[in-house]
């Protein structure tokens, strides 16, 4: 084995690795060595959100891979790909508590080779919502997902709730494509007063910041009304949305209450479904989601 | 392991895998057992040109998976999915005497599970040639082909040269989604006559089989030319198209000069090059390759 993809297991200090060929030695060493392998795929500039991540694959796992890489190609030419936060030692130092085995932070190059043509498209669920407003994000998602599945091929790969549709993408994704990893899904990790976790809050400014928190509050509203019975999708989406644009700064994208496996809008509420929010608040687009889930004692 | 994932490498009789799971245990069993994999993947039919793939694998690799699949996503909607030949039998009987370990041969709904729809687009590569007769032609091949990688994940891969812009797809899509499997290509297989072996010639009457030398003959013309020294891509492909039609039962599609890595075509012939040609013989339509070397006593 090379010092390159020597497998510090016991080392309090995690591996950085950037080169694929390195990264995949790591995992298949570890996987030799009987090690279930967690992967925790990230953009970096992490928070509370992709800790639990982290927390859920060091419990369940024998060895944790948190990947740090801003994918260019789930940004659209007009989003905010030059001014996505990267800082890679603060990142590490959120890391240094939980015993992280291995960090993949590889260059776009390394990710990208010269020349390079191809794409993974999930089509149907990636069309709708997020889909609909950022044309081709979830290519790219799909596309680098992919090829950290080949690079670091894991047993269990983490994602977090608050991108709902990308879980859906991916886990349709790997369901077609046979790839061999188990996906879980977390539940979305808030601020003390409702605000999800998302590298993007950073960008809001002090009103902006309390602005933002009409995303979640409309969420909530919508909890309420369905646990209070409320059938109709529409009744529900009525007060949702007035929840949303009680504030000036906020500019909707969409709010939906939609089938948690189809994403397709749901009329009438008989049975679990997910609300989808996007919203510009300012400059900065945040989405949130909650499932709404109806009380229990009414027939359904 | 189960009963259905033992390893027979020692047995004479190949395994026959029809589901996934299966095939990839079966592959990462031998892979423990410190076996090379090759995998030779086709869609039955087989003839000598599948045959030597065979042969290459077994003599490169300590263990073969021949995939058979007639792949639907690669055919055309007025193609000839539905009358490709199947006939498992006469495969596995011209597969008898190689010693191939496992055959996997699944079902359609077991490669394309219910809800598919993920695909894998190789950009640009698939663009020309047979791309441009063939729209979603290589969409499917590099889809099943990444599907084949995943459920039978070998160490090394075997293609035909005669499918030549589909080896540069293939080629492209495992570098760029950075799949851990070696390509080898071998080269073109011909009846005694110069036919390229193809599991399509079966559909030629006895007057089509003739007019179907024409493609080699139109290739060797190309390699005679070049070979003497010319160097205008134009003029050779007067020669070479004069030769495609002489037969009044052939259709061309295409024939080209062009870069053996990018298949742009080529003006001025200053360094090995390939000849590709395309044409329908009565309903067939038939594709065939060569490089065209130029005469190493020449400057080039």
């Amino acid at each position: 084995m090379s010092r390159e993809t020597a497998f510090y297991l016991d080392s309090q200090t995690p591996r950085i690795i950037s080169q694929c060929e390195a990264m995949r030695e790591w995992v298949q060493s570890a996987q030799r060595a009987g090690k279930k392998i967690g992967l925790v795929p990230t953009m970096g500039a992490l928070h509370e959100g992709h800790l639990s991540l982290v927390r859920a694959a060091r419990e369940e796992c024998d060895a944790c891979v948190v990947t740090i890489f801003v994918n260019p190609t789930q940004f659209g030419p007009a989003e905010d790909f030059e001014k996505y936060p990267r800082d890679l030692q603060s990142d590490l130092d959120l890391l240094a508590p939980y015993g992280v085995e291995a960090i993949f932070a590889p260059s776009p190059p390394e990710m990208y080779p010269p020349g390079f043509s191809t794409y993974v498209e999930v089509e149907e669920i990636s069309l709708q919502w997020e889909g609909a407003s950022r044309p081709t994000h979830f290519r790219g998602v799909a596309t680098v997902v992919l090829k950290l599945f080949q690079v670091a091929p894991a047993n269990v790969a983490y994602f977090g709730q608050k991108d709902y549709q990308q879980t859906l993408v991916i886990r349709r994704m790997v369901k077609d494509l046979h790839v061999p990893v188990q996906i879980r899904v977390c539940p979305i990790v808030r601020e003390a007063d409702g605000l999800a976790m998302s590298s993007r809050n950073a960008y809001l400014s002090h009103d902006e910041r309390q602005a933002a928190l009409q995303l979640s509050r409309c969420l909530k509203k919508g909890e309420e009304l369905v646990g209070q019975g409320i059938r109709s999708s529409a009744e529900v989406l009525t007060h949702m949305e007035q929840t949303l644009i009680a504030s000036p700064l906020v500019q909707v994208d969409y709010v939906v209450i939609a089938d948690p496996e189809t994403l397709q809008p749901v009329e009438q509420i008989d049975t679990r479904v997910i609300a989808l929010v996007a919203a510009r608040v300012g400059k900065t687009r945040l989405i949130d989601n909650a499932f709404l889930e109806m009380p229990e004692s009414l027939p359904s």
